[in-house]
């Protein structure tokens, strides 16, 4: 894996729109999409990827809400260095397992050789286990409620961009508690706050269960997840909760005096949503247009467009900033496309595969009538209105394309799940790119097995409050036979 | 440098407060503020810091207020890999012998050994370069706007917390531009936006300067910065803005055909302001009760303490939150100190440490003379006021501890700054801890031997426009005796 200098290609602007249709070859609608709507392009280093400003200002939006979330429930940010002595990482034996293969390291700085190496963070349970250790005396002091925003390393080979690439960011959430049921209720409320965060503003219905053990993070006791389904039938990992018992914080010495005096190791727990998120945004809504984005979510809500002959461009570009003032007064984010020398075609196609919820248009004869030429990214048709019933009613529009996406979003994800009772009728839906739920033996042999026949690995097993596929039922393990375990279904798809 | 573990002591309550005074060691109190008033710790990296809640939220704080300013001048936020190919360094002359002794290499994968090893940013001019290279082919493209956030990895051998550290926070702005009249502009809008941050919003004043040849970044043609003054004298560059001309377009291929079809390089800027502006904070502002945040910065602006005997504790902390909701539907960003078995004076001191602007106390019988006692950090006693009038007041008085602390600063700067015209009044002004404005011949060796004599360097030469030092002057060196340069006097002191 060396230095690949690599980058966009300079489009001419006329082949610079249209993309593959996504039932052609969806990984090149990804690709395009990504790089034609300014997300991110490649970089000159294995596996990393630039994040552009439309990509970065979708990632700010997203890094606000999750914060904004965090903080309403205690959280404080930290920042811990980038760096981590290599030794920290041996000293948890399930987490160097883990981890090591994809360990970027430093061994010399200037022109020292370091006889002891670090490696850059592939997540911070080790470093800040050993701040901690510092940090804690009593009970008095718990919980420790912290998370730090960054970036993280674990070198890929095979990278693309958001998805899986050698550096991604993220937040990793780390607290500390003075109990088990403290800490697992931390757990499951960061899972249940990444679940709400999915549905309520990215509109990505998203399966909330705990991972089989063989799925587990490296060095956890229990790791959930959220599992959200892309168009094409694949799921996509979109956010992980991970109780992490003692272990860390016996490797580190992370204790306190408890309530009766007595020296105990923390319980720890750790939970971390990611750039791919914006993967998940994209695969869940986009269509053979480009790009489609929720409006709670989109750094541009309403794009104007004055349209109009040369001579007559001026005034409505004035015309088009006066109505941007207005939509900006009721809370709106709202752009106005007045770049020159440009058609009107090329700019819808350009908002389009950006994925703008709404695009408005304002022309002389509009102007003169009094109304606006509205077309929302999610509808076929433009719709003319009169201006003050178009311009009240655009908060409404926003959020009815919001609830469109998640509906559109939630039965795509039901239609295409099956249940299996048999390993023929699991390898056939698998095959037809469905998600299946099977009863399963919960033996990580079998799991391996079924991967290597299939593609497909168990994604979790639905939460209790799950409102997707999490009923209580028993029955005979789909691959072995053998008695089922958990109690329920077990959720299994291909994955990303 | 090798791993050293170190971590903030365990201190009982009773070690807890109080700081060595600024008088007796500068150098402690700084420390003790830093550990003491929850801002950083040590790491077990070489030479990184761990930030803490309190710095955490100071420096958010500075990075949404300056966020804002940068996008409101069109800039966008890109994200840029931490990891740079080691021949893009090598590329701009300059660049490489300025960062080659400071450099972080990585030079393994996995198991994996590179041929072509990377290095952590010391700063992103190059890689930014060869993406523009990628992006950019008319002029009709420029100019690109771009700001980072995120951290940079420079080898410090002797570090100290924000100050110098081989990890540190900041942001990189970079833009490219079709002329060197615009990139120049550009450079000192940026400038003049971070003396407008730093006087406006952290009472800071600084001078507005251009470096000398020999304290230029390298790879610039032209460095400005500003200069703020501590309390024990020495500078502290708090901001740089580059103007880089061609140098880095040429040597990354960034170019563009401009509006007469011709081929032509990019005329590009840097600039930069990180989180050591928190130490700049501490020490222009800092008592030896601590820390004091100007109001417009602080986290916590005002915290509500309730006092009285036990059994009226639960009570007092009630209508405690009550006032704090008041306060909060002002905008005003408060905290109520409800924590128990700590006494009033502790919480006291444990506020004035941390710096927040204002304490309200509320007891028992103030709730029942309707009035509140209020203690301003920048004020030696306390004030008893009605209730009404204090809460009315209180944005009033915030501004009003604004304008104190940046008019003390101000002041400190102008009667610590003197003028020499021998070497003789220098060196003994130098030895005093002043700032002295003296003329310069320009030649960088005499800059050398007045560093060796005096541990002095030229901060800057003011520019033309900062209210402080800026007259137009001529006359001889007071180091060579030969004609001055630069039409002004150069101001030099000890620095951070």
């Amino acid at each position: 894996m060396t230095s690949q200098p690599q980058q966009g290609k300079k489009d001419s602007k006329a082949q610079q729109y249209g993309v593959t249709p996504q039932s052609q070859d969806f990984n090149d609608w990804y690709n395009e999409v990504v790089r034609k709507a300014d997300l991110a392009d490649h970089s000159p280093v294995a596996g990393a990827m630039v994040v552009r400003p439309y990509g970065t200002a979708l990632w700010e939006r997203i890094q606000r809400d999750l914060d904004d979330r965090f903080k309403a429930t205690g959280h404080h940010n930290l920042l811990f260095p980038t760096l981590i002595p290599m030794d920290f990482i041996l000293r948890e034996a399930d987490h160097v397992e883990g981890f090591a293969p994809e360990l970027f390291t430093v061994n010399k700085i200037g022109t020292e050789e370091l006889s002891e190496p670090y490696v850059m963070r592939p997540t911070s349970e080790t470093i800040i286990g050993h701040m901690w250790s510092g940090w804690l005396n009593s009970y008095r002091d718990l919980p420790f409620l912290h998370n730090q925003w960054g970036s993280v390393f674990r070198a890929e080979l095979r990278t693309k961009p958001f998805l899986r690439t050698s550096e991604f960011y993220w937040q990793e959430g780390h607290t500390a508690h003075a109990s088990e049921a403290e800490a697992r209720a931390e757990v499951r409320q960061q899972l249940d706050e990444y679940h709400a965060f999915c549905r309520d503003v990215l509109a990505l219905p998203v399966v909330r269960g705990e991972k089989t053990a063989s799925e587990r993070f490296a060095g956890a006791e229990n790791t959930y997840s959220i599992e959200g389904m892309m168009r094409d039938g694949k799921a996509l990992q979109s956010g992980t909760s991970h109780y992490l018992g003692q272990n860390f914080s016996r490797a580190f010495g992370v204790k306190f005096q408890n309530s009766e005096q007595r020296e105990e190791f923390a319980y720890t727990t750790s939970w971390g949503l990611s750039s791919r998120i914006i993967g998940a945004i994209i695969m869940t809504h986009g269509d053979d247009a480009g790009l489609i984005l929720p409006p709670r979510i989109a750094p541009v809500q309403a794009v104007i467009v004055p349209v109009g002959r040369k001579e007559d461009f001026g005034a409505m570009a004035a015309e088009a900033r006066k109505l941007a003032a207005e939509l900006q007064a009721q809370g709106i984010r709202v752009k106005v496309d007045d770049r020159e020398g440009l058609t009107n075609g090329f700019k819808y196609n350009d908002w389009e595969l950006k994925g703008v919820p709404v695009r408005i248009e304002l022309g002389p004869r509009d102007l003169e009538a009094g109304q606006l030429v509205i077309k929302s990214r999610t509808a076929a048709d433009k719709e003319t209105l009169g201006r003050a019933e178009a311009v009240a009613g655009l908060p409404a529009r926003l959020e009815a394309i919001q609830a469109w996406l998640y509906d559109r979003a939630r039965d795509f994800l039901l239609s295409n799940t099956v249940t299996a009772d048999s390993y023929e009728e699991f390898k056939a839906a698998i095959e037809a790119g469905k998600w299946v739920r099977a009863f399963h033996c919960g033996d990580p042999e079998s799991e391996r097995a079924i991967k290597e026949d299939t593609k497909a690995t168990a994604r979790n097993v639905p939460l209790d409050g799950s409102e997707f596929f999490a009923e209580p039922e028993e029955g005979v393990c789909v691959h072995t036979g053998r008695p089922a375990a958990y109690g329920k279904r077990v959720l299994f798809g291909r994955q990303y």
